[in-house]
């Protein structure tokens, strides 16, 4: 343990999970580890869901994004929950979001640290941040991601560090912890490339902040993406060729730009689909690193990637962590205010490829809420990279529900990304390049390069009437929504249902 | 001349605007200074409309924002203009916008300089600039407005200058023009406080580049902003309010933050109200300079502005470029890619205040299209900073057409800012602070604090019997855009009808 915790003084905040829990006060806000399943604190809050059982108390939790462990899933179902922010994907959450048993907040991933830092979320009470060590001169190490920690601990009353020894302590080095001061009162964020380093390799920490120690001996949750399929592989090949043309064009080189790639399967396996192009080199300047990067590190596709998280399966981490020393100096993990920063996604121009949930006709994406209303996951980083990057990509398939939905639709039930921020839209029928169209001219190509056949024609003929009524943006109001109403009503977005056979 | 034009060899380039206008040729895409009405090239554009009586051709118009002169106006008449962007103010081009004659692209005013850097629109054939003045080192002087001038004389394969005697030369030194390299090539933007330079007062040019220069003798068309009224006075107090509880939370001091102030009646009369207020020694970074700015100057109020167009009613006109030297050491004028720019928008930490043309009850914000449809201006650079500064403000007045239209609606009939964008909505009604708050805590003080008493029953009733279906983000998607199908049956979004006295 001295390894691990190398300031004499902190040995003796040894606490038990049970203890730090019961520091908690019904009405605190807790900062918590964790992004994307990866370095999330894990034994504390299961204390406090087990203190549930016999207490009424509910908490703020604040997160970097989604936590493994189920700990979303125990805290909502014990009820514990006031208001969670900034990013959630676990079902019983989702549920108890969409029936209004909690209150979330879905933010732009770079927003939150700011927020804090100008106290608008009002206090942090507590950080409860996972640690692989704390140095000898005051810095703690985090685990497998970043995420909000940094800001977590410098603004929270108290801190309590989950030491945990499951995770592999090479981990150390390979953060750059930087933190911009106040808005108004900082300078340029010296970031020109993405294997920079401007920070530290831990989180700077007065020791008497410290208020406990507790040590812990689990792995992070496994990434829960599934492998490429049919669709996702159409996908990524009418990306490559994208990628081809802008070469062809001179926009890029068989280099591209620093990459950047949404959490979850699709997004995956479409960055998988670069391993068999001509493209090397590569970099990568993304929130969440999953299994494609490292598959992509494999095939000795990308020389740098820059993160805020390593989110793998249950295999590719055993890989990874076993590995670790092959990928260190071609690896950092930074806060999510840097790895999401406006500034330096501007500045490297990156390409952003995300995963919408639907988009309109005229490119306008909805990423968050089902039929305009329940909350899937949240918009997570992609804002951020959308509106400030070089060129923001939007995949998905061009139907969902086995056809019953159609992802391209006359009119988005709910907007996440408008029509400023989206270049390039993706399906597995092709791809949609947006880049200088007015919205009658993006219809035209979203309909014939992006739309599944099946809704090729109830799309041409809900334009087609819309331009009877003209605008810039043509729309029949009265019936932009019936595709969702339709789908609540019958089933499906289709207008004509194919004779049963069954 | 030879004080104007300081480069001998360039005298002899003098043409008339005719034979500049000759030049032109069908297909080309021309480059326009021109902001807001202000520093717009306006012989060359005349002659093409002049031309166009006898000559059938089409060109792509690309300028800074809109135009004075009626030049949007005639070009729209003359049916000359196949793609225009990034934005446009008049009412004859949206007319012919909205029923598709020429192509609009609405775009967020930092975007279009990266766009044509990186060579997404095509290539410029013809930058037309107006000029005060081209120096000995080559440097073109502009008049009232930066806007797109720079990356157009940077990337234009020819160049036409206005040289515009009726523009004051004591414009010269006003300007702070800096260009960055390629995104994935370039630094970090080193402006750290409104009043620093980091440019050249002019924009560099190769002379050889010039193919011509017109001598032009116009003053910009004055500003058709109206006088601050009873609601913009009491919208006004209501940030002012805002402002003070902020101050009094900790969170700004009586200089509050770096000011941004969109285009436009009722901004300018909200920015107006500060006058009397207990704040000073403010800054503005903004993109265009109202009357209320310089009104403020007057009152000691602000300490410094920048901008990159100055746009005021004729008699602000007069006043303020016959005593430039008052304001000369507190101004500057940038390109709208920095004064517009997330970098920077972010690091000083603006107080953004735009305009809304409906929000609905959740905080998305409509700013562009009227019943979803019809195009007014454009999104400007509302999206630039609402997305990346301090707070995010959006200002409208609770009704329209005489109370026919409510500006609070259930569901936003076109989305430009996404709830994750808007912390501030003021109408003169009140003010409603989102900051921080779930979508159904959104509805509530949205409802109760902007909307006008009304149309409150009639919200408060959607949101109930949404509630009743559930969701992050409850709607009866079937009635959500009931009440603009209601306004364009029978003229009002109300649902019970006054009986008539007339």
């Amino acid at each position: 343990m001295n390894e691990r915790i190398r300031i004499e003084e902190l040995r003796s905040r040894i606490v038990s999970a049970g203890e730090a829990a019961s520091w908690i006060e019904d009405g605190m806000t807790l900062g918590l580890s964790g992004f994307t399943r990866a370095g999330d604190a894990k034994a504390v809050p299961m204390s406090l869901v087990e203190r549930a059982k016999t207490e009424s108390f509910k908490v703020n939790i604040f997160t970097g994004a989604s936590l493994g462990f189920d700990l979303d899933k125990m805290m909502a179902e014990a009820g514990i929950i006031h208001k969670r922010l900034p990013f959630q994907a676990d079902p019983v959450m989702r549920k108890e979001i969409n029936e209004g048993g909690l209150f979330f907040v879905d933010q732009h991933l770079s927003h939150t640290a700011e927020a804090i830092r100008n106290g608008t979320l009002g206090p942090i009470d507590y950080a409860i941040i996972e640690a692989v060590a704390i140095t000898e001169d005051g810095l703690i190490i985090p685990a497998t991601s970043v995420g909000n920690s940094s800001i977590f601990i410098e603004k929270a009353e108290n801190v309590i560090i989950e030491l945990n020894t499951a995770q592999p302590v090479e981990l150390e080095g390979l953060h750059d912890i930087y933190s911009p001061n106040g808005q108004g009162r900082r300078g340029p964020i010296m970031l020109t490339s993405v294997d920079e380093r401007i920070g530290e390799i831990g989180i700077r920490i007065a020791p008497a902040k410290v208020k406990g120690i507790v040590i812990t001996n689990a792995k992070d949750s496994p990434s829960t993406i599934v492998p490429p399929d049919t669709e996702t592989a159409k996908m990524a090949e009418h990306l490559i060729t994208f990628f081809r043309e802008e070469v062809k064009a001179g926009r890029l080189t068989n280099e591209l730009a620093p990459l950047q790639s949404g959490i979850g399967s699709v997004a995956n396996a479409v960055m998988h689909g670069l391993i068999d192009s001509e493209f090397e080199n590569l970099e990568v300047y993304s929130e969440v690193l999953q299994d494609a990067v490292f598959d992509l590190f494999d095939h000795g596709k990308i020389r740098f990637a820059s993160g805020c998280s390593i989110t793998l399966s249950e295999e590719k981490m055993k890989d990874v962590y076993s590995n670790l020393a092959k990928y260190r100096d071609k690896l950092v993990l930074r806060p999510q205010e840097i790895s999401n920063h406006p500034e330096l996604i501007r500045r490297l121009g990156l390409l952003s490829i995300n995963t919408a949930l639907e988009v309109d006709i005229y490119g306008n994406v909805n990423s968050t809420h089902v039929s305009g209303t329940k909350m899937m996951n949240g918009i997570g980083g992609s804002g951020d990279f959308a509106r400030n990057c070089r060129t923001a990509i939007f995949v998905t398939k061009s139907t969902a529900k086995n056809g019953a939905v159609s992802s391209i639709v006359p009119f988005a039930s709910h907007v996440d990304h408008t029509e400023h921020d989206v270049d390039i839209i993706v399906t597995e029928q092709g791809f949609a390049d947006l880049r200088g169209l007015a919205p009658r001219e993006r219809a035209l190509v979203i309909i014939e390069n992006c739309a599944h056949p099946a809704y090729k024609d109830q799309l041409r003929s809900y334009y087609e009437e819309a331009l009877t009524r003209g605008g810039q943006t043509p729309h029949i109001l009265e019936k932009a929504l019936s595709w969702h109403t339709r789908l609540a009503e019958i089933g499906t977005m289709r207008e004509e249902q194919p004779i049963s056979l069954s």
